[in-house]
């Protein structure tokens, strides 16, 4: 599959090199200790099928949000989630927020649905006005808050008008908020804070946490007929135990989150500016872990390549509705990491 | 959910109480010694997504299946495939050889097939004469084999006039081999061997190699159009980085293989013995590694019930199609717990 970001699988295969992946959004701060040291010594835990409710572990993340277990549906990835939504939720017409992450089309067309775009505007700002005039002519609006790969962010004040709205016309709106935690004081900035029926947001444990390998993603809904029709309509035990494990520990790892959030503020703002400071790149603001960058000396493939060759990979975002062959997206690393990318980005399209 | 084999997690929550797990088939070796390592070792590899094409894992199975890679399907257990082939197939009419695993007939019905059963007939053998009667009004013929609950086996030769028809009308056999490894020889007498167009082949790897919590399971067809429709159309990354971790390894791992195959051997003729001395039990013979029995003077839930103050967690099969309220199903563990188990099930059902 090529829609993702970077293969850096099929690099080496093809190549035989180890590249340095900036084309993935990980938390450079690599896996919780708290999870190792917890996973070592629960080990034989794997011997045992996973609890077929989770219960422990919609608990962890239901305390996590302050919110109640039958809130919480937990999925392998968030993308099961996402999955699982588009199948079991009710309407054919979806209206897609892009640019954004591909899966949301994937899911919905697997599902049988029907796709509209909808398109961000300047500065890649979402305009709610002209977004209502549309509400009427569809079922599941679906909107990726924080936006991959734009880095936007949009508050909720600016939502309140469009949902409700959405409540009196009784349509389904889906939020991702996979990227929220990278933003700061999330918890009072988050759509979870209106409770609303209408709105079903989805969540991903592994980007921020740095464990994409264990697939963890979770649901929240206030409305319990979606939930049930999920939950009774998948496979069972699709949660490895692995991420029942790390669920229990790594909500819990103040240290890791403090560290965290350090390293995310301070490098966002290094790395930005002194991407500012690089000609011929026309750099977006970003609130989170990713920056979205417009070339203007060269095209998208042509610097992948040319990254390549010097062992970095980033994301050609040509692929991405809306957007054109003049659009890369990077991830925000370590200071060591993030100056190796500013350097050869700096060669590179000059 | 309730349909499965004992919920340990449940009992715990409500009882307070630690269970010996009877109910699920789970080799009693443990996890893999090279499996832990492996893990401990590449911990860090769970920072990265999995490989998309989950290449060197399909390379790893195919090695150990004498095939080709382009075979090979992954899956977040075995049921992921099962209800991604249940999908994607083609045709409405399935019919189910039952008792059998419930999965199917949820996999199917979620798929919006039409679902009839046939069933098994004395001593849980297949009657193929009746069964070929009935291939044309069916587009999907499902059979587990070594079969659970029963525990039987069908062999290759008993297959090969029937499999000729479904093959002469166009017809999908669905076999599942998620226990084949229990069973002596098992390599000649899989069904993958005569590497038919029209038979997938679903495996489970976590039962044998004792890894339930890790979640690994694949697909075997030679059929390249059903892979590849399941590979489209289901959610990336679906399988985690510890069962990628876990492929390498544990089926190159010949000691646990040689230490698995001598206890199963030695340990089903011992309980299977000392079940048939118990009175009022009727055992039937098995080829893996559970055991389904009828009870002559109590009920299955009663029994259960019972057996569950002894600290010992059975399988009540009455919820199986075909099956009533007298029938059980105990797995088979090491000397120590089948002693145990023996001891309790005579005090009970005397």
């Amino acid at each position: 599959m090529e829609i993702h970001g970077g293969n850096i699988y099929k690099i080496k295969r093809e190549s035989g090199k180890e590249v340095l992946d900036f084309s993935s959004n990980i938390n450079p701060l690599g896996i919780p200790e708290s999870f190792k040291k917890e996973l070592v010594e629960n080990i034989e835990n794997l011997e045992k099928y996973p609890d077929i409710d989770y219960y422990e572990l919609r608990e962890s993340i239901a305390k996590y949000n302050n919110l109640s277990l039958e809130n919480i549906i937990v999925g392998n990835g968030a993308t099961e989630i996402l999955f699982l939504y588009m199948r079991e939720v009710k309407g054919d017409r979806v209206l897609i927020i892009s640019p954004t992450f591909a899966e949301y089309e994937r899911g919905a067309r697997i599902a049988g649905k029907k796709i509209d775009f909808f398109p961000l505007g300047d500065k890649f700002e979402l305009n709610f006005k002209e977004l209502e005039d549309k509400i009427k002519d569809y079922d599941i609006f679906v909107i990726c808050n924080p936006n991959n790969p734009t880095g936007n962010f949009i508050e909720l004040k600016n939502f309140r008008n469009f949902i409700k709205k959405i409540e009196e016309l009784e349509k389904n709106l889906f939020i991702d908020e996979s990227f929220i935690e990278f933003i700061k004081n999330w918890r009072e900035r988050s759509i979870v804070n209106l409770k609303s029926k209408n709105i079903f947001i989805l969540r991903a444990l592994t980007k921020y946490f740095a464990l994409p390998g264990v697939r963890l993603g979770y649901g929240i809904s206030f409305e319990k007929s979606i939930l049930e029709k999920m939950e009774n309509n998948r496979e069972p035990w699709s949660v490895n135990g692995i991420a029942e494990i790390a669920g229990k520990v790594i909500l819990e790892d103040k240290e890791y989150i403090e560290k965290t959030n350090e390293w995310i503020e301070e490098e966002r703002k290094y790395i930005y500016n002194e991407l500012k400071k690089i000609d011929n790149l026309e750099v977006y603001p970003t609130e989170v872990n990713f920056i979205l960058i417009k070339l203007l000396s060269l095209k998208s493939d042509e610097l992948r390549e040319r990254m390549i060759r010097y062992g970095i990979l980033i994301r050609d975002c040509s692929n991405f509705k809306y957007l054109d062959d003049r659009y890369i997206r990077v991830a925000i690393k370590d200071r060591e990491k993030n100056r190796k990318l500013l350097e050869c980005l700096e060669k590179v399209v000059k």
